[in-house]
C-alpha cells in the first residue's frame, strides 16, 4: 500500500492558511517527497509523518514555490541526525540550482546524490521496491510530471513450489523477489509465483498546460493529483498565457486518462475558497476532489 | 514613532507555532525588514502590516534561517506590483549569496540595491528620515548586529524665527530641515529649532556572543531586540561551543547598556515555552519580555 498526503495545495505564494503545493509519499516506512516550497517543512511538523527515511525528493520545476524550501528542509533533517545519501531528482540543470540554493546550508551532514533527467534510463528510477518514472510537460520552463509506481508481485502458489526439486528453506526468497542457485540450479521466484497482479499508481502533474503526452502518462492511475490553478472556465485564457489548468482541463484529463480519483491542487492566492468551484470539474470527472493542506489517503492494492 | 514587530521568534527552524527570527519596523509609513528565513512572509501577511513600502532589508548572517525567505518575499513584492529599487544590505558577500538564492527567481520586477558592509561610510546607511548602524558582532561566520535610529529634531523656535529677516512662508522649509537662500542670504533650519531631541534607537542582536562592543553599540537603545537561544544558564556551553547567547547574558548586555526593554527571541527548536524561563533574564535585567511571534509595539519620542 502507500499512504499519501498533499503538504499543501497553494501555488506561487505560502499563505498562511495554505501551504505551498508538496506531495508525500510512505512506502514500506520510506518516504518520498514531490516539490518543496517555502514552508514545507513546516506542514510535514504539522502532519507529523517524520521525515528520518526520507529516500527521495522530486522536483517538477525551478519556480521558487516548488523548490525554495529544499535549503531548510536539508538543514533540518541534517539536525535529526541523518547521514545516510538522499537522492534529488529533477530537470536539466537541478545540479546547479540545488549548488546554488545550498550556498547558504554548506553543513549538511550527508550525502545528496542530484540526478538530473537526462541521466535517468528510459527516464525511470528506481529504488527499493518502488520506481519513479518521469513526462517533460508544457510549462514556462522545464518542468516534469512524476508517476509513482509500487509494482505488486503475483501470489505465492504452493503447487509450483511443491512441485520443483527445492527445500522448503529457500521458497521465501524466492517469494521476496530472489533467485536461488540450488544442486547447480536457478531458480526464479516466477517458478512460485501467480501473475503478477496490479500495483498502485500515482501521478502529479503541475505546473503545466494539459497535453496528450500527460493523458497516456496518468492512465489508469490509483490517484492524479492535477494543478487548478484557477476554477471558473472563464479564466482559460489567463492560465493558458502562464502555462497552467484550469479545473475543467484537469478534470478533463483525469476523464480521458480513466484514473481512479482526482486531487485538485495548485490554488491562485487570488482563490481563497477553491471548492466553490468543484463542479466546473466534477461535473466532468465525477471522482474529484479540491485538495486541503494535509489531505491524506491509502491507497492499497486493489488487485488480490 | 517607531512601530515594531517581530514576525517570528525561532532560531534554526520553522515551526507550526513559531516563525523564524525577523523584525519588521514601520516609521512614518516606510518599511524595514531585518531578516528574512522560511515562511517571515507568511507571518507577514498575517500581521497584516503591508509590504508596498518596503525599503530596505537588513540581513545579520547567511544561515538559512536568517535569509531563506528572500527569494519568495521578493517574488511576492513583485506580484504586488512593485517597480521601485530595494535595498539589502548585509556582510561582505551578500552580493553573491543573493544572486545565488535568486537563480530561482529570475523574474523580480525592480532593482535590487546590494550594499555590503564594506561599502558602508562609517558603518552608518542613511535613508529617508532614518539611518541603520552596523556593529560586526561574534557569531561562526561574519555576522552583523544593527541599530535603526530615528532622530527627533529640535522644536521651532517662535522667537527665534520672529528675530531672522526671513519672510513666514519660508518657516516651514528650515523647520523641515531645508536651508533657505533669501536676498542672497543662507539661512539654516538651526536658525529657528530648539536643542535636538532624544530620537529613538532599536537595537538587533542575533546570532552572536555577548561582547564589548555590543554593549556600546545598543547603549540607552528604547528597544534591544536580543537573542536567548537557550534559557537555563546549564547550557552556557552548548551556547557557547554554538556562538550563540543564552537568556542571563541577554539580560547583561541589556543591564549594562541601560536599554529601556529587553525583548529576548531566536530560540531554540529545543525549548518549547521559552517564557519558563523569563526569570533567567528578569532577575538581571527587570524590563525582560520573552517574545512571541507577531508582539508589537509603538515607541513615541519621549523627549517632547
Amino acid at each position: 500500500m502507500i499512504e499519501v498526503a498533499l503538504l499543501g495545495t497553494g501555488g506561487m505564494i505560502p499563505l498562511p492558511n495554505r501551504f505551498l503545493t508538496s506531495l508525500y509519499c510512505r512506502i514500506n516506512g520510506r518516504y518520498i517527497m514531490i516539490d518543496c516550497g517555502e514552508g514545507t517543512q513546516i506542514s510535514l511538523k504539522i502532519l507529523g509523518w517524520g521525515l528520518k527515511n526520507l529516500d527521495v525528493i522530486c522536483f517538477t520545476h525551478f519556480h521558487a514555490d516548488h523548490i525554495l524550501g529544499l535549503p531548510g528542509l536539508l538543514l533540518t533533517i541534517g539536525n535529526y541526525g541523518r547521514v545516510e545519501p538522499l537522492y534529488i531528482i529533477g530537470p536539466s540543470n537541478i545540479k546547479n540550482i540545488v549548488e546554488d540554493l545550498c550556498s547558504i546550508a554548506p553543513e549538511i551532514p550527508f550525502e545528496l546524490i542530484v540526478i538530473e533527467q537526462d541521466y535517468f534510463t528510459e527516464n525511470i528510477f528506481e529504488l527499493h521496491n518502488f520506481s519513479i518514472d518521469i513526462l517533460p510537460v508544457d510549462h514556462s520552463l522545464d518542468c516534469l510530471a512524476y508517476k509513482i509506481n509500487l509494482p505488486q508481485k503475483g501470489k505465492f502458489d504452493l503447487k509450483k513450489a511443491e512441485s520443483l526439486d527445492l527445500p522448503k528453506p529457500f521458497w521465501s526468497k524466492l517469494q521476496c523477489g530472489e533467485n536461488v542457485e540450488y544442486h547447480g540450479k536457478i531458480f526464479t521466484p516466477q517458478m512460485v509465483l501467480g501473475r503478477e497482479r496490479k500495483g498502485i499508481k500515482i501521478c502529479y502533474c503541475t505546473d503545466s498546460r494539459p497535453t496528450d503526452e500527460m493523458i497516456n502518462f496518468v492512465r489508469d492511475s490509483d490517484l492524479f493529483v492535477c494543478e487548478g490553478i484557477y476554477g471558473e472556465d472563464e479564466k482559460l485564457d489567463k492560465a493558458i498565457l502562464k502555462k497552467h489548468m484550469i479545473f475543467s482541463e484537469a478534470a478533463t484529463v483525469a476523464q480521458k486518462a480513466n484514473v481512479k480519483e482526482l486531487w485538485l491542487t495548485h490554488f491562485s492566492p487570488s482563490m481563497p475558497h477553491p471548492e466553490e468551484y468543484l463542479s466546473f470539474a466534477s461535473d466532468i470527472f465525477a471522482n474529484t476532489i479540491v485538495a486541503h493542506d494535509r489531505i491524506s489517503k491509502t491507497i492499497c492494492f486493489s488487485d488480490k
